[in-house]
């Protein structure tokens, strides 16, 4: 390319991009409202979790409280959970689960288990001190009947107006999602698993 | 239900989840391997910095030394910059660029940038004290050719083997996701901007 070109391409990037701010500042001047938000991350690929504890470090960054509780995961000890013990006065981090449905095998412990995380996480949900509440797979304790998703959801509406809810797992029930603010569908593309690597330290856990 | 249809129901999934785990486990047998993964993030959806920065959490957790290169932030602060400056010790945080796009509106001080920006990334790439490298929002510098992806590829490769790198963004070229380890799409279902929620500290930034 001689520069005439490369001087066209530029010009024409500008262009373009002072047409996309326009576009985009309307949009910005049309999403105003503060409120606190349901996020749910759903979906078989990787992510889920992670994209969690991504927002409970936004939220520590802006000084707010968050609350962690894991409905699934508990049986083995996990980088976020050794991270996030480090500042119990930020977050309060609660495993409640006891590992993989195919783990446990026993379904009316795994429910038993279920209703106390979700004890834990009402517990949170009627705090108005804490700004981040993170229900880490409760979509699976959902998808098996665990709990009732009639009353997660009138739990999740009474909660205090600016408060920020995450929930991550597999098969989120279409009445949570119906009633979610910001739900993404972790797709995969690839995995690493699939090739013989194992699940790595820092990566999935 | 009476207690006779209960105990069918748990008897019925002890059996199915036994199964399941007689699965799990010859997938677990399969996949021994440890290396460094690349994992990348793309899609439209809400997750893919959020991702990385659990996943910084996560290698945190693990006492890993973490490298970040923002590639298109970097005009305004964000949640995980304050809080990932708490850990000087841990935690190299490089916020390279200067905005979207749209908001710088040059191609030529964009790419600039971007090169800048890739220097830093390499000198992560070449330092085996570093266990995860973080480059978020390197897609879209990729898919402007504010970068050469060929290049990309080849300082990826010859970095140190046990070290992982995360990259996230919109657009991932398909060269990146050829020789990518593991690759989700987050996809949107449906997200707050378009109801007209303003994006909120701790979820968005």
């Amino acid at each position: 390319m001689n520069n005439t070109d490369i001087d066209n391409i530029n010009t024409r990037h500008h262009r373009r991009m002072q047409r996309k701010k326009e576009l985009m500042d309307q949009k910005i001047e049309a999403a105003q409202r503060e409120t606190g938000v349901l996020v749910i991350n759903c979906g078989n690929g990787k992510g889920k979790s992670s994209s969690g504890f991504g927002m409970v470090m936004r939220a520590m960054g802006h000084g707010m409280k968050v609350g962690v509780v894991q409905f699934i995961k508990g049986a083995m000890s996990t980088g976020e959970e050794v991270f996030l013990r480090r500042f119990p006065d930020e977050v309060q981090f609660h495993a409640m689960g006891e590992g993989y449905t195919w783990n446990t095998q026993n379904r009316e412990r795994d429910i038993e288990k279920a209703l106390a995380a979700w004890e834990q996480a009402k517990r949170f949900l009627s705090d108005p001190e804490i700004g981040m509440v993170l229900l880490d797979e409760l979509n699976i304790a959902l998808k098996y009947n665990y709990l009732d998703v009639q009353q997660v959801i009138a739990d999740l509406d009474g909660r205090p107006e600016m408060q920020h809810v995450i929930v991550t797992g597999r098969g989120a029930p279409p009445e949570l999602i119906e009633v979610a603010d910001t739900v993404t569908e972790m797709q995969v593309i690839k995995h690493a698993f699939k090739d013989g690597i194992v699940a790595q330290a820092g990566i999935e856990w």
